[in-house]
């Protein structure tokens, strides 16, 4: 059963299993470092749908068909999905989850999402609420440039504080047993306002809010950065990054050498023009179900942090003028059931 | 802890208690039926504040702390919030929480965002994930006209199925003990589309979602109709309860004159020019977390089924043609705890 650890941190005392995981991307996600770890990549933005949102719907549902496939159950075995995604009202999840018939939670914690999913999907399982809950998310760079920020059309410049939506989507499927990787603590995020209201610096607004459960996480538990193989931030990119590192320093912990960035792992960032890095509901998904899933499961990681991160506005509270809140939820990945 | 009943239900043996409601409202909802059973009436829709968006985050802040301070408890006791609300990227409620520190699991479910917090919450409760959560939604007419439809200034005339989204906020806190009512059940709802587009009639949208969870509820549970003092359904309104009591016919479930719908009981449908009925997410959570719970606690009703409904569209799948997924998450509320 889930047991209280301090303020913020609960312990998963029966581990609910990753039993299977995929991840899909588009094209410039698949020519990035991680890109042959990918289950598909998409050529076309498209996807061969009419919209980008479509496309979107499209990836969330091929993703989630994936894992779903891998773990050897039908949709029909799931007991709940818990998906969400960046789209106004959460479009992408739900016209790609309609016809499936899954029981539907829907969420919304910007590029938090999986992390997220993952910490409430988890409570089902270690409780019995459920016996094979799946999670997902998605984003899609042309679907989020035009509802966040300008028409593709435009051809607006990007700030050097800029990331790149990533186009994908990740899912994966929990159980009450199965080979691992394991899930054993979640620490759930507060919301986090420093007062950042730069759009196009989604990096610093979210940094303090990584920080915040990190330092929530280790206050909770007593557990050390040095317990770690990693520890992996959502999408802070290249500037965001930095700041984590800053502040937890000023909190007395250091992360440096065990801390990687989904944002910055996904793209070649020196040679992708991605400026920061990359972001979106889909970038912490996809990195978290190929390569860091791969390297817990094949024994290159064995213990690690997973905190997403997200950032809570939206273009109607920027426009009046208001600062940026957001969040992180961050969970306890195990290679090995702990005794 | 919870146990499976069937496929989409669960049963909460520990059967969390709701320690504590409150709701506010806008003035026309103040003037319906339940007016006098607000804990505050806005009289002016901005309630002071420069936006209607800002003033929807007042209300879902107000809603949640005077909550909070009926439980008896401070918002640092409280161990999650689940709120979300029908702005896009759920602004009310993220920027509505971010000064109370509480750890916030953001949600979309639109209308259904009451039953889906109660749903979600009252397993972390049952667990011991959470000794306290709270859960939390709103909604504003004036800010989901102008999102969803058009901008109020433009004077558009309202169809006849058409209904009125609701100004106000709900809010409640449970706990594992307390001297209830209870949630002693809950069934999660499937996305449901059966091809409707009309965005001014929500209703019939919504219908089949709602008949769906409420055929399955008793499906699972072998319970009947008449086991209940009120099947309370979200937001149906006038044409949308017409046809989920059709619907449930076709199924041999007769819940007619057991069936209430928030959105109809919220105004006084004749004389308030209100069409179909109320809608929106404050619809649902200001009907329970009044009338509601206040006949519970008092006598007055001793076992509901309440059942809110969501429709999934946005103004972008709308514009592409595209029909409108719905959803109805189902609690079961009882007066005393089962024995």
């Amino acid at each position: 059963m889930p047991k209280r650890i301090g303020r913020y941190t609960l312990r998963l005392e029966n581990s609910p299993a990753i039993l299977s995981y995929a991840a899909v991307a588009g094209k410039k996600e698949g020519l990035g470092p991680l890109g042959y770890e990918f289950d598909k990549i998409y050529e076309d933005t498209t996807a061969g749908e009419s919209s980008w949102e479509k496309a979107e719907s499209l990836m969330l549902r091929d993703a989630l068909s994936r894992a779903i496939e891998k773990s050897g159950y039908t949709p029909g075995s799931i007991n709940y999905v818990f998906a969400g995604d960046l789209l106004n009202q959460g479009i992408a999840s739900t016209y790609g989850l309609r016809d499936l018939g899954i029981p539907f939670f829907g969420l919304y914690g910007a590029c938090s999402n999986m992390s997220l999913s993952m910490t409430l999907a988890s409570v089902y399982v270690e409780s019995g609420a459920a016996s094979l809950a799946a999670c997902a998310t998605s984003s899609h760079f042309c679907a989020a440039e035009r509802q966040f920020r300008f028409p593709l059309e435009y051809g607006g410049q990007r700030t050097p504080t800029a990331q790149w939506t990533v186009t994908g989507a990740g899912a994966l499927v929990l159980a009450e047993d199965g080979p691992g990787p394991f899930i054993t603590r979640t620490t759930g995020g507060r919301i986090v306002d420093k007062g950042v209201r730069d759009m196009t610096n989604m990096g610093a607004a979210m940094a303090p809010a990584a920080a915040d459960t990190i330092k929530n996480f280790f206050d909770d538990t007593g557990a050390s950065p040095n317990d770690y193989d990693m520890i992996l931030t959502g999408d802070l990119g290249l500037v965001g990054s930095r700041l984590l590192n800053e502040l937890l320093k000023q909190e007395k912990l250091d992360i440096g050498e065990r801390h990687r960035d989904c944002g910055i792992l996904i793209f070649d960032c020196e040679n992708q023009d991605v400026e920061s890095g990359g972001s979106g509901c889909g970038c912490s998904a996809g990195v978290l179900c190929t390569h860091i899933l791969n390297l817990l499961r094949d024994g290159g990681l064995s213990k690690i942090l997973f905190c997403a991160t997200g950032a809570l506005m939206s273009p109607t509270s920027s426009q009046q003028g208001d600062s940026i809140p957001c969040i992180a939820h961050l969970v306890e990945i195990c290679a090995n059931r702990p005794q």
